[in-house]
Order: C-alpha cells, then structure tokens, then sequence
C-alpha cells in the first residue's frame, strides 16, 4: 500500500546543547517521506526552491520515495527554518522562519497520487489541508498534524478539516488547546466529538496516547541515552504510524496500538542525530530489533 | 508477610481548583499504611501529639495496622503541613510546615517489628532513615523514598543510606538531581551505582520507571477524567508497589514489573479525592478491577 504526504520540505538550522547545524534537510514532509520508506512506497507532495540542492533531492529519489509531486519554483527561494532547544530540549525556541515559496503552496496532487489509500496531511494551514483532503478519492486512512498556530489562529477551519479525516496527530499541550480542557483524558473525549475515530497524543520524553473509537492505549518513549535534536521527532513519529498501518492494512484498535509502537521507535531514531542523520542510516532490520527492545520495555 | 513503614503522620490543610480542606489525615506514613493495608498486615511507626484526633487512630486500627510503634508525645502538637496546587496541579506549593513532635523523631522501634521482611523508610533526615535501618534484622526488601531537600542537603548522608537499602523511589526531577545528569536513563543508572538494585521514578501523570539489575520496564499513568488532590500519590504508590511484592514475595524482575503496576493503580485512586477520602473508600475488588483495566490500556 502506498502512502501520500503533503507538507513542507525545508532547510534547517539547530542549535541544540549537543551542537549545531546550518541549512541541512528538514521539513515535516522529509522526515516523514525518509522514515515512512522504511514501511512502504512514499508519494511526496512539497514545494521547493531554486536554492533546494540537488544531492537532497537525490537523496529522496533513492529511497522509495515518488517524487512526481516535487515542484521546483524557478525563482523561488526553499522554506527555512531556524531554531534552538535548550536545557532539556522540551520544546523549541523558533529564532527565524522565512516561508518563501512555502507561502502560497496550494498544491494540486499529480493525478495519480489522487487515489492513494493512506495520506498523511502534515501540519499547515488548515485551509490548505482542506483543499488536499478534497482531491482524495476514497482514501483508507487520512491523518492530519496541526499546531497551536492554527488551533488558536484558525481554529474554525480546523475544525471543518478535521471533520473529513480519519485521524489527528498533535502534542499534548495541542490536544489541550483545541479541545479547550486541562485533562487529558477529557481533552481527548472532546477532540473525538469533532468527528475523529484515532486521535494521537504525542508527549516527547513521556511517551504516546492513542484514543481509537472510544478505548484508550498508552505507550512510554523508547529510553535513550543520548537525545541529540529533538527536530523531525513529531513528523517521523507519524511517519512510523502510518507508515506500520499502511504496511499491514491493519485499522484495528490491535493494529493502531502496534503501529503507535512503530511510532514510537521510528521516532526514537531520529532524535539520536541532528536532523535526518541518524534516520538516513537506520535499517529496517535496525528498527525492527529496536522495536522487539521496546515491547520487552513496555511488556509487563 | 508483614511490611512496616517508618515516616510521617500529619494533619494537612489543602487548597486545590477542587476544593479545599482544613486540618485533615495526612503523612506519608498515613498515605503508606492505609493504601498497603490492601496487601499485607502493616505496622506503623510514627510520632503524633496531643492534639491527633482519636477518630484518625481508630482508621488505622479498624484496618489491618499494627499501632505498637504510634507514639503520641505528651504536650507536643502533631506535625502539619500546608500547601496548595494551581492549574494542572503538576507540584504542590508549600504554604506552611510545623514540623512539632515530627522535629524530634528518632524511633526506636518495637522489638517484634525488627525482623519485619519488608520495610518502607518514607521521606525524611536520611540520618534517620539510616538509624531506622541499623534496627532491622535482615529484611527481605527495603525501599527507601526521599526529596529534593535531603538531596541538595544532606547528600552524603543520603548516600550513606542508600548503600544499605534495596531500592529508592522518587520522582523524575529527584533523580536527575541526585545524580547530576539531565538525562533520565543516564540519571538512573548513575544511582544504580550507588549500589541500588531497584529504582523506581514517578513521573505524576507521566506514569512511572522502573530500574532493576540493569532492566529497565516503564508503565503509563492510569488514565483518569478528574484528578482532585495529588497529595500522597507517592506513598500510596510506594504503598501499592511494596504491598504487591510483599503480597506475593516475588523480587524477580517479572515480579516488581507487576508490582509497579500496582502501585500506578493505587495512586490513581488516592488522587480521585481530597487526602485519604478515595483511598479510604476503596476496596481490594475495586483496586483488582482498575488494575485489570490498566493492564488492557498499557498492554499491545
């Protein structure tokens, strides 16, 4: 089964305790295109610019990654992005964002890419999301990423997009935004009412909730040692998600609650290295055993 | 098997968004012996004054608590602690501390709970803690719990104790503070080098670790809709934790992996009310059925 992502493609720069980087890969839709080839066939949807090098679009095109969706501006400069984490690296602190070409995407998927079953719609303007959604031609799974940004910027929009998905992916602090309530658990009830049978509640260093029609699952994070940069954590956990669904077909609430595993050591990988690094030299065979270790972690 | 717990008995004053209650049961070691009373017999160590209310003793001793080691100090006022919590109630605020008879406590205990196999030093002067210890007569399994105050000021002390404990439980902050590292799993294994075979770390809603011989197993927090008052969570844990090892006097890793979750179903009660209301309601049945419950959240 493939799987379509529609988001941002952009150039980087992090600082973090452990060191810093300029202008290397990022963007939602790279690290999710990266992790999910791990699973199955990828169709990249994101805008790049002049600048965008060359040797990254290579990098795409070697994995299994379709890149007919991949519209280069002439004239147009890359998406950047830049921004530091500090102490325990909870959050990022965003220095500088320059949308550039990212600014007026308003994509129109290759018409091929219309009947993908699986789609991850990754966090941008909710009208835009809304716009992808309505290509789609009867797709299995849809799963949308926001931020605080358009839950309280857009909040209306948000809303009506989320009405015609199937899942939503966001962090705790998000999940408590939208729904407008302190407790979690509750929180979740709310968001579920908007119309969503999977809500994903991602908690960084504490692990992951998953609601699925009614019943709760709960998965602590794979216990690193070394968290180097937290970047692309989010987008490579959903990328892990939808990607094991993708791969096994498998809508349950059994096979959600696997998938968030899959999730969870997708993302434990990359948060080793700064951006894509550590991602970009995993194994398949490497997540699988890292996988085994943390169902022996969890497994009472 | 008997289990016997050295700490605190105080009456605490609580302001939570929930309410507010003035001069109630509280203490670790009330917290402790209460919810344990679920597991095992439990004898009790602690100091009151004059002014404890006979009703409380008779809670005790209405369960299934040994009072052979309840001293109640002629002329001196039992301890008492004010606080309060404020939006997601993540830490409590210390508003007031009288420490009173509690200032003097240096217990000797009863010669027939000297061989008590399984032992809880609640929080307090590791100096104390450590003198309790030089008492038992070689217990199967002691489990020590300490705060940020014996950690920053009586370190060496601290660490004194900890060579002759089997295990400590603290709090996710506590421990990166006790070892001097920012990283939680680094952090854990740096105390294990004290010569620590069990460490456990409560996270509140994050749910909680758990360190044995170099395994490392974390579970959930139970999923609760209300939270009312977080105030002795930590002991009734502990409580659920050492009573389920007592109760089925199995330390093998497998063994406290259980117990750990018994202790995340037992706190989850004691917040659902003010002080001990909830915990002082609830029944072995109730707390064998959430545990099932929590069991089906955490398990993939």
């Amino acid at each position: 089964m493939s799987l379509l992502v529609v988001g941002s493609v952009a150039l980087d720069s992090v600082v973090t305790p452990y060191g810093h980087r300029e202008s290397i890969l990022g963007g939602a839709a790279s690290f999710f295109s990266i992790a999910a080839s791990h699973f199955v066939p990828v169709r990249l949807v994101a805008v790049i610019g002049e600048d965008f090098p060359e040797e990254h679009v290579k990098l795409f095109a070697e994995r299994n990654i379709n890149l007919a969706g991949l519209e280069r501006k002439s004239g147009g400069k890359t998406f950047r992005w830049k921004g530091r984490y500090i102490g325990r690296m909870d959050a990022a602190e965003t220095l500088a964002t320059e949308l550039n070409v990212l600014g007026s995407f308003k994509p129109t998927l290759p018409a091929e890419f219309c009947s993908t079953p699986y789609v991850f719609l990754a966090n941008t303007d909710p009208v835009t999301q809304l716009h992808v959604r309505r290509q789609l031609k009867s797709p299995k799974f849809v799963l949308l990423d926001t931020m605080n940004f358009w839950i309280s910027g857009a909040r209306a929009a948000l809303i009506e997009v989320l009405k015609e998905v199937d899942g939503v992916v966001l962090n705790d602090d998000e999940a408590r935004s939208l729904a407008e309530e302190s407790n979690l658990i509750r929180a979740v009830q709310k968001i579920a009412a908007f119309g969503l049978r999977t809500i994903v509640v991602k908690k960084g260093e504490h692990g992951a909730l998953l609601f699925r029609d009614g019943q709760l699952y709960a998965v602590p994070a794979y216990p690193l040692e070394t968290v180097r940069d937290p970047t692309g954590a989010g987008d490579s956990f959903a990328a892990g998600f939808l990607g094991a669904l993708a791969e096994r077909g498998d809508l349950s609430f059994a096979g959600q609650k696997l998938a968030l595993t899959y999730g969870t050591t997708v993302a434990s990988f990359t948060v080793e290295g700064f951006g894509l690094e550590r991602l970009m030299t995993t194994t398949r065979d490497e997540i699988d055993r890292r996988q085994e270790a943390l169902l022996s972690f969890i497994r009472v």
